[in-house]
């Protein structure tokens, strides 16, 4: 038997019970006459001692040849310790040990098995799993599971059935890049895998199974942006027989149960807005509504004041940085080089502080009186003490340079609290955007996505104007779901394939499977699919997923723990009736 | 609103609501002047009716449109019905329709979409999105989803966290063929999907998880027998801190929980028996022990008797068939011929008949006496009207054929109850076995594997006798299970690798990444894997694993609903650095 009790188990309860632990020796500490070691499992620390005069000398011996991360098994009586730590649950009793066998030994970790760890990054990941032993890791783990099966459970509670639909499928260049799979059995043909199980889902509900769910990996080979993963974990959904009302219903009662399971915080009904309305009052379709700093649109009272910038500009728009008039000109400048940077790509920003005395100062008080300023200060909502920030330009860039001002302001002045959840529905998206590079229109969403109804029309005149029953579920600035309400009628999908630029062909080589099941009878049907990862990460009061990945790959899409991808033997390759063509 | 109720809510207590119901047209009756409809939905069926006189014209009109499997919503009022049908939930009841509105047409199916269809194999999986609208096979999906949350709950209440492992990983040329994934990032360079994650389960035990699970996809690519799928389901566990008996009691407590879940059954202890044991016993590491019929050894009895094939064999051996005393020649002929097929390969066979008065007829009479073939009876516990077979030879090969030969015999007499279940361990497997093609060891489980501490002394001296701590779950004659005690030191895993023919640094490049974990204290540790896709099936009473996968392969490995694999686009292939090489 390794163990009577878990390191977490031990209180003053049970004194002089004679105990067995095993674990990881997180800690010594060596006083020549007297040992003390940190036993270490997943559940907790208990605190050891070998002692000179109550120990048997051959084990106290043996206990000076242990050193951190050893794996020990010890056996030994539960006693009162002198200095107590009420810190931790065992931190009233230490173990004086009787008799302990080194189970196995280790060598000293490349960084520190601790809370605050002296690893850097890449150590870390390389040796992931002496990672996972830091609490902080191993803890976002166990979470990651907790909150998968509290989804689990409410979904199955209301008749979802999780199904597992293939991994080895069909490639279609529709979307992002797929992974391929070659056929050794199929030569010259290959699978892919799926970057959504979407069409399966689909095929599911053609099929009448109504309600399904599924959390499921799904791949994208695209070239890695910061936190981005190549193969990433989906909570996919899809109902029969709803509307979109029916949906959001559904999944906001979800997203409030993890957030009341995780945190025990009770949110009132989501708010919703329009993808316009986000766009216009944040610059954004995934707004971070924790904190206000909403745009003000100055057109109407900034432009024929005769300052160029402003007259030549689609857009004039400002937000209100609260408490920050009194910053000095080095750290304005400094804000304004940071809206240059090309990262944000501003050509550069006018300020107003509003001062506590109810004047204004600002960058273009040579065309502006201080009642015009009054009224961007209304506009903006500003109030005495705040930074009035102005961006102009073309409105969609002007709008995201804006945006990211926001956001940035907001991290700088701890307005985006990782403790406060304040989640948004996202509706009525554009069902198309216009592509310059090709020339032709894309689906904002996905193409089975169905437009509305009352916009039907506009299809044969103006599909830019076309609105989608789509619909992102929005949390703390992350989109954290995304979904729709489909078509489910044959002529319908048709039709939106070919304003796809699909030829007919090609629409049927590859969703014809699709397209052939809506003629047997498709039920109307909508999902949505929330991307686990980073779900997890911000209920975990992160922004950041790859900690709650158990082994996720760098930005090169390397695992550099097991050294992948890596080559292949040329017989392999073989089999596969394949080979390399790589210019030297 | 689609509906106020499911189609299997309404009862004679609903009389006289106004209800709206949503579904599939399952049948239709027009008898002229009233037409009945079934409206089938996942749930349930309701009958519908629409009369000359108390229907409103148009809709009543509409209604001689409908036809099979379009999709309708209807509404209005429930009444009673004339003639009842207690064998469904609304039998008592229907409901006469008001109005209502034609949500999708459908042509008519392939085949029925009814509980005995009319749809052979390929037709049924190229449509497979109308085949899961068939009961039967929407009820093994729904029933799959319960054992795995079955699954799920059991273990997560006991402290197991379940872990995501990634699917693009390090191809390892042991064991089975993998599936290879090439990145387009990486030029020249492939991942591979895992065959089980095996290597990082472990790393999650040396990352101190102690205990972790996953119902997770993997993938083989094998050249396919019937009944396997290229990619399919495991149940995936892992321990720490453990002994081989701490495994057997958890996920026998577990197995016990699904089958208490799912039939309302309490199984005893589950049996143990050693592989040995097994192999002499039943011929086979996986027997059915739902029935008798074990094998009865006669070298001692039936040898030197002057019947040459016997005193030639290696190994002599019969069972008892119940009941079979009264075949007539032309029955023992076919089962002669059945186990000369290619796929049996015996010889030939000897039988007994045991006849109800005590006495014996056999194909040997010319060298046996009725006592000897007494004495036979007595091994293979034969009574009065049943006949003894007789297989000889080379001791495996026998034992395989006779082992057929109870199964079949065991089916055809209806011995292999699906409602019964009959769990068994098997322990104490072989660590290693001899290939003679290779001329070298294979570990019979993997190379992870541990000896039995009592047998290490053996790996010097014929390592082909030593022990291994692995154990299989056999459930009705299916290996429903199989794991083993881990190596967890390192100097033992490379001596392993070292007596598998592993060079130093193939070991090290395949499984560096392993050994050099185990130098940081990797615990004690074990587990098991169970596949889910047999484990469905047998607890949903069939052998056949087909239908209860969503959208299963056949076996060519193709899709043939979504008609993959397929070739790709050259572009696709150029990206990858790779040309397919395909002799013409």
């Amino acid at each position: 038997m390794y163990r009577t009790h878990q390191n977490s188990d031990l209180t003053i309860n049970h004194l002089d019970n004679h105990v067995i632990l095993s674990g990881w020796v997180q800690k010594v500490r060596n006083k020549g006459f007297i040992i003390w070691v940190d036993l270490r499992d997943r559940y907790g620390i208990t605190q050891l001692v070998f002692d000179e005069e109550r120990t048997p000398k051959d084990v106290f011996d043996k206990a000076n040849s242990l050193n951190r991360e050893f794996v020990i098994k010890v056996e030994g009586k539960v006693i009162e310790r002198e200095s107590k730590n009420l810190q931790i649950p065992t931190g009233e009793i230490e173990v004086l040990v009787e008799n302990f066998e080194i189970l196995n030994e280790s060598k000293l970790p490349p960084f520190t098995i601790e809370t605050e760890t002296d690893g850097g990054d890449e150590l870390r990941m390389k040796y992931r799993y002496l990672d996972i032993r830091r609490e902080p890791v191993k803890d976002k783990l166990i979470f990651r599971s907790q909150v998968s099966m509290a989804v689990r459970n409410y979904l199955s509670e209301r008749n979802f059935v999780e199904v597992e639909t293939p991994y080895l499928i069909k490639s279609t260049p529709e979307g992002a890049r797929d992974f391929i799979v070659p056929s050794r059995m199929n030569k010259g043909q290959f699978y892919a895998l799926p970057q959504s199980p979407q069409t399966f889902k689909q095929l599911l509900m053609v099929g009448g199974l109504e309600r399904y769910f599924q959390i499921v990996k799904c791949f994208r080979d695209e070239d890695l942006r910061a936190d981005r993963q190549p193969e990433f974990t989906q909570i996919d959904c899809e109902m029969s027989f709803v509307n979109l009302e029916d949906i959001l219903q559904t999944f906001e009662g979800l997203t409030k149960h993890l957030i009341q399971t995780t945190h025990n915080i009770e949110i009132e009904d989501f708010p919703r807005m329009t993808f316009d309305d986000a766009m216009k009052t944040y610059g954004n379709d995934k707004p971070d509504i924790r904190f206000g700093m909403k745009f003000g649109e100055l057109n109407d009272v900034a432009k024929h004041k005769n300052f160029k910038i402003f007259d030549e500009a689609e857009l004039v728009v400002g937000i209100a940085i609260p408490g920050c008039a009194s910053y000095s000109r080095k750290e304005i400048d400094k804000l304004i080089n940071w809206v240059k940077r090309p990262q944000v790509g501003a050509k550069g920003m006018v300020y107003v502080k509003c001062n506590e005395d109810g004047s204004f100062k600002s960058s273009v008080d040579k065309f502006y009186t201080q009642e015009d300023l009054q009224s961007w200060a209304e506009k903006t909502g500003a109030k005495p003490g705040d930074l009035i920030a102005v961006l102009s330009g073309d409105t969609n860039s002007t709008r995201a340079q804006l945006s990211a001002l926001r956001m940035e302001m907001a991290e700088r002045l701890g307005l985006r609290k990782s403790n406060e959840f304040a989640p948004l529905w996202v509706v009525d998206f554009p069902l198309l955007e216009w592509d310059e590079d090709t020339q032709r229109y894309h689906a904002m969403h996905h193409p089975f996505t169905s437009p509305k109804a009352e916009d039907e029309a506009l299809l044969e005149t103006s599909p830019g104007e076309v609105r989608a029953n789509a619909y992102d579920l929005v949390l703390n600035g992350n989109e954290i779901g995304g979904g729709s309400i489909r078509i489910h009628d044959k002529t319908m999908q048709s039709r939106m394939l070919e304003l796809l630029g699909f030829s007919k062909e090609e629409a049927q080589n590859q969703f014809g499977f699709l397209m052939n099941a809506f003629e047997y009878g498709a039920p109307p049907h909508g999902g949505i699919a929330f991307g686990l990862d980073r779900l997890v990460a911000i209920l975990g009061g992160q922004e950041t997923i790859r900690d709650f990945i158990a082994f996720p790959k760098n930005n090169m899409g390397r695992d550099v723990m097991i050294d992948a991808p890596a080559t292949l033997d040329e017989e392999q390759l073989k089999e596969l009736s394949l080979k390399l063509d790589i210019e030297e």
